[in-house]
């Protein structure tokens, strides 16, 4: 598939290293479909201005920290609302899936999309799937409408359900083909967009007017290209209450140790920008900076030397941190044949606390009170705040503007503040990472202050390291 | 003062249009002053990876929305660390002020800069200014050190107190001067920012090595070239407590109407971003866009639709909007000698209730339950949120690697999602407005369905009109 | 009506000084009604225990603060299920009715009203009146089940609608019987449980088999003998924000002032309270305790040491506060005929403000700077905190059981406590107030250090003064 | 000791069968003390209304459910300020001290206590004791002044520190004398004021003047005769928020199931205040109320048939619930050799959430998503609600006149909502349970309609049932 997409991937050249890396469109595969004009041109509010439309050659760079000799490279195509569509109103069948685990402003998303093809395009046949793709072949679909969806921005959670897995391409689009949908939304994470891309590779090749647009979801923000993913601000926001606690618990305990856990399998956004935004925090563990325990430079180390300066101390730590220690012992438990070691190991929390509590009981005369805070599930359900309705609604619009233009095959996203229109391929090819050879981490080290665990034991830069080039997330 | 600074510009050309409006730095007025290796260097958090280090060539375009063939435009130098710094940490006397309304972040911009020039420059001299610009020369300086600006972020307002006005320029250098202060952060709105630039200009005059760094505040976002102000995610998020409220108090009565008054005398930012957050907001009113309130595509006649309708309905207003036609007021009054009619138009919140309980009780028999809220002070006094904190972070390490380098004249922003360093003059010479015609504010039209008024009453285009060049900011 | 009412007060009387007031029953005026078990009886909830019922003589005395030799005094009955009823399940029509200004809890009650009668009492008849109580007869009513009700407490308001007056007792009756409901729940403040009176004597005259049950609704919390009223807590608590708002604007000032406006017409509980939880008031000002501003002991005096001291002060001052100043400069501004004058004067938030910044404009040579702040709308429509959930709750439930038990004419109540039914009359003979020599103000007093106001001008102890018998609020 | 406490208890006996459980009094081992007038008769505020003194009989009955020929029964002592007291405000050195867990609102009683001995007694000379019982004889003291203690209240946590045990009575008084230490204020849980007991026997039996007091604290709400503890309707308020983001996700899912564990070893206050509060929850499990999971009238039936109904339920269990069925596990577990095993064991949520797993996936076809939450630390370190910090200030003054007028051996309490004095034996002498055969138990039955679990498999009426003599708490 990836190959076969990037065949296909559309590439405009233009002066001074200009690319642009365009997005598939209806009538790449489908020629002489008819057009319309864009209902909003006699929409009141949009008529007297025609510069609401974006012009059709606006594009967006993705790498914007540049020298006065740097070529211009790779660009996006701008979202937004074009003079002509390729839908009449009445034609257009749309239908709304989400994918994988809550996220804050799933439900602002789907609201908007709804409210938009209704307001702004004269849309009103909007189908909900059912708890994720399998919801396709095997549930009954949910009229949507800008009614039932008015107040579902202020619910955490999304409306339609949600599941993991369930993708069975040929199903899904016999039964988007079956059911004449025209228009297809997928809200989902880096898994989803993949079936997205594969959903709009099959309908490709059945030669369907079938428009398919992706709406990235990941509360860890690991999706590459975008500046950040919606729900990224109210998670980072939410987490400041579980810091705040685990530091109370740790400030009124002697040699209080308060440990929070936040979300992060792969990339450790979230613990970086609530240890960033919290100020309370010692340590922070993410997947992308190995550390190690024991030892000159090591976490046990640092703790005691807290400890005996503040008498407390507070650690962030991301789920999918230290994997490589955890493996490690799960293979001594399994060489030790200690089936039951294997249950605290999923947890890298739990992991890390028992740890603590064996090092310091052993070691330390004064023992350590150390408290646990998972807040991940109260993280993830809860509403949008402000600032990501805002960006959700934009998101949703972008997405409407982009399949009623006849653009399918691409996922919406925002490029350095802007929105764009990116092929598949460019955001399911890799995960996105914190790069902790990058500005963000060293001010997070700064903040902290803690060992940066390259020392002693590897004496080495890690094989992470990258040119400081300026491609980092502009969430701030 | 203008002319001069214009002419003080500096400018480095390059390729394909290239053009980086540079910021002054003290060595085009002191030559052969001595460097010193960034302290960072030799910081543990910091050793390992030089790439933490800005590249002395790195800028940021300001225009990114682009065709295949725009000329690349104006570019800032991007913000960070430099390997050389022009100050000795012991030689280093700083000191910070804040000035203007309260914002929310106003500590923990403080709080920043006091920790950075610690932790990351080794500089433990911090004073803090009292009660804004005249401060430096009517009062006592506050010693700042991390341990007392520790937990301040988590306290809305400024520990330093704040006023207006209060600038005399030459009592402020020479103050500066006699106290040995040779690095100066300001902190303060648009005229605070004038302010900053005139006291650059007598230091230059006098020759002393004293950077100037201004950190750019506004609650309304009114701030031209950059992103957005910080402090203003927060605002929007608490304006929504205040528009659920009218939301709420409007449905829960027979021909309810909520009206809610928020910041913004030039600008509607707050009122635009607050009302597409929230979704409840049937109209909103902002100083860019003019409205009336008689005849047809009125306010009036609107209203009386929405209540038809639904039976209630939330207007928001900023703080400046419809300024004409109380301008237009208060000239009646003047001419009636109606001395006290003043008072009341001194609030459009509290005036244009007036005009709609007197619209309504005059013409239709159903009376109205109209409820106002000002929620401005309980906005301005929170706490900042993680996004924000996050944020002013960045802002204060940006102003404190500026000033270490050596840089002075400019002020911090992001820029397409960068930090930046900005010449005072970019930032001073305008305001920063909504531009109505374009598309933020049509997807605010768009979401409210309210009238543009614009119709029969000028039947023209207002003068406001812009290319959709893509100007806009980058909050979402 | 108050004599014919008191006349047909039911006394008990007991040893020792019992006293029970009771309320009425449908068999006072229709006998041989005949009774069905409890269907509670039956649930499996209840079924095992029979001491779920309410033993039929179970009563809670008014006054609990006693000596040795006290006699026993006042009781009321307490509220329960009995193991009677008068109504059976299928015989039931409710109705719910809420009348005056949003309280928080509206909703809850509602809900609690619907969710009591369907799973305890198996009844699914229940209409919402819209609007207030003209709603009985101008409009439409609104079927409530579980499930429309079933997420209704989490929002602010009413969704019945809610509106002041419209009581006509006859049409209102008239249409109670027309409709054939035969429980009335009432849900309004002082006035509407005065009309809820009158219907219940107008439902006996006409010898209606109709049970009329009143939830007291008052956020000012100024209805006698109850403890306190269902969203006191959550206005207390709410009310915060806008102290701690002020207290910021204030201290970040020079010569900062905040004002806080908070409800109370009549009584200052709401203020009282909010001052007394939140630490950072320096005067507090309520109707019950008169006031003056100038002179020794007066306000400007005490504001004038408040601020050489700390620099900043803030006041909170109820609505009703400083009425009989208002009334005589209105006196005043009607001698002179300037009408305008009066606006002002309608709100004591912007009077007291205004006369401030006069003062200290006058007299001091450091201008004042002073935020009002008035957060009242904002306080009514918020959903109610988890503790008033629950008395809500309680009070629904209480108000179904007593009704089915066929109880009519009472008003549910906490009482010391414990939910007890009370005659309408104990409930709108006079309002509550704050009592000034009692306690709790001197907790506040203490708290503050403000003056007591009353000493070179009256040199008197104020009328209101009581017998420090305990008769006080038992909120905390 | 408790037997000798017995002997002590001071009764006094009057009519109609009433009894006052007194507290004792320094004068009952210390005759002739002298004694001082009150210094609140020339405090300002107090000074004009005597009726601010409690009456030296007032006392407050423990039952209040009455009937007309019920005899009086117990009361207790009515706390507030008396004309005499036994401390010459600069005699006196007063000590506070916080033990065990934490809980909202122990700064709150820090600062009212160090507030209320200076601004109405003058008392200038407080110590915090830091880290609980054990810092009396091992820590150096904090000094307390108003100022340091000024905005304490807005913090979570204690400032003084706390911890478990550690309590050696004979170095506690050793160094209490050795400090001159006079008054003792303890806060602190059951067994902390077990340990107040100890210490004022200790104290007595030294014949010293030094009055010990204590303010009961606990999260769980477990102390009996007082209506409830301080920092309980913050807690029920904070578990709302672990409650919405279970349902949430229970919601979002299919067959979603939402886990909350909820502090309460021995008693499910708070599990079943946020159950009634919250609305959302169909199962709340509290160790007074014994369950089983398989079998007809079992957990499991009753999740299977809530699933197929409405497809996510959510199940709210105290962590001391089902510990009879953890223990057979436990049990089991050992005579199976199984160490590892009782890892799992030791938390009751993460035990049922695999229970139940093990249960559905073994089971159903369709398979069950659940989510658990355990929301404890974020709980406990927050800051009090405003009526929490009402009721704390009254129970610091309290502790403090009680002091002053030279009681002591007594812990200040809400009885039936009036301040009281009750002898400490009457406070440790047993555990509050929720009573399961009470009404407020049946409240939360009929609202999540779950089963009793005492149907096919006991049969019987468990042997907790008592008469519903209202011997309830009054937090509602």
């Amino acid at each position: 598939m990836g190959s076969q997409s990037n065949n296909q991937m559309k590439v405009v050249q233009g002066e001074f290293g200009y690319v642009l890396e365009d997005v598939p469109h209806l009538t790449d595969y489908i020629p002489d479909l008819p057009t319309y004009p864009n209902p909003l041109r006699s929409n009141p509010a949009y008529s007297v201005v025609k510069q609401y439309f974006v012009h059709v050659d606006d594009s967006v760079p993705q790498k914007i920290v540049v020298h006065k000799d740097t070529p211009r490279g790779v660009h996006f195509r701008r979202a937004g609302p074009r003079q002509k569509v390729y839908f009449a109103s009445d034609e257009v069948q749309a239908c709304i899936v989400t994918c994988g685990g809550l996220c804050p402003g799933l439900n602002t998303v789907i609201r908007e999309i709804v409210h938009s093809l209704d307001y702004m395009y004269g849309v009103n046949q909007v189908l909900g799937i059912h708890g994720g793709y399998r919801g396709f072949y095997s549930k009954n679909t949910i009229p949507l409408t800008p009614k039932v969806t008015n107040d579902i921005h202020k619910r955490g959670g999304t409306i339609l359900g949600t599941s993991r897995g369930g993708h069975d391409t040929m199903k899904i689009v016999d039964s988007i083909q079956d059911r004449g949908i025209n228009q297809v939304y997928i809200i989902g994470g880096d898994g989803s967009q993949k079936g997205a891309a594969v959903i709009y590779e099959e309908i490709r090749r059945r030669n369907l007017k079938v428009s398919v647009a992706g709406i990235p979801k990941t509360i860890d923000n690991d999706i590459p290209v975008i500046d950040k993913s919606f729900g990224f601000d109210t998670a980072v926001e939410e987490a400041q209450r579980a810091i705040n606690a685990a530091h109370v618990e740790a400030e009124s305990a002697e040699n209080g140790i308060g440990v929070v856990k936040l979300m992060g399998r792969y990339s450790g956004f979230i613990a970086m920008y609530a240890t960033l935004a919290s100020r309370d925090v010692d340590c922070c563990l993410i997947p992308e900076s190995p550390f190690y325990l024991e030892g000159e430079g090591g976490l046990f180390e640092y703790m005691e030397k807290k400890l005996k300066e503040n008498g407390h101390m507070v650690i962030v730590i991301a789920e999918g941190a230290g994997q490589e220690l955890l493996d490690a012992e799960i293979q001594n438990a399994k060489n030790e044949h200690d089936a039951s070691g294997n249950k605290l190991l999923q947890d890298v929390g739990l992991w890390i606390s028992q740890k603590i509590k064996d090092h310091f009981t052993k070691l330390s005369k004064t023992p350590v009170t150390l408290k646990y805070i998972d807040p991940t599930y109260m993280i993830r359900a809860i509403p949008s705040n402000a600032s990501d309705n805002v960006y959700c609604t934009l998101l949703a619009q972008s997405a409407v503007h982009g399949a009623m233009a006849g653009y399918t095959g691409f996922t919406v996203g925002l490029v350095n503040g802007r929105q764009t229109y990116i092929p598949f391929n460019r955001i399911i090819e890799q995960q996105y990472h914190v790069v902790i050879t990058d500005r963000m981490w060293a001010r997070l080290l700064a903040s902290t202050n803690q060992p940066s665990f390259l020392g002693p034991k590897t004496g080495q830069v890690p094989p992470t390291q990258l040119l400081d080039d300026g491609d980092e997330k502009t969430c701030n």
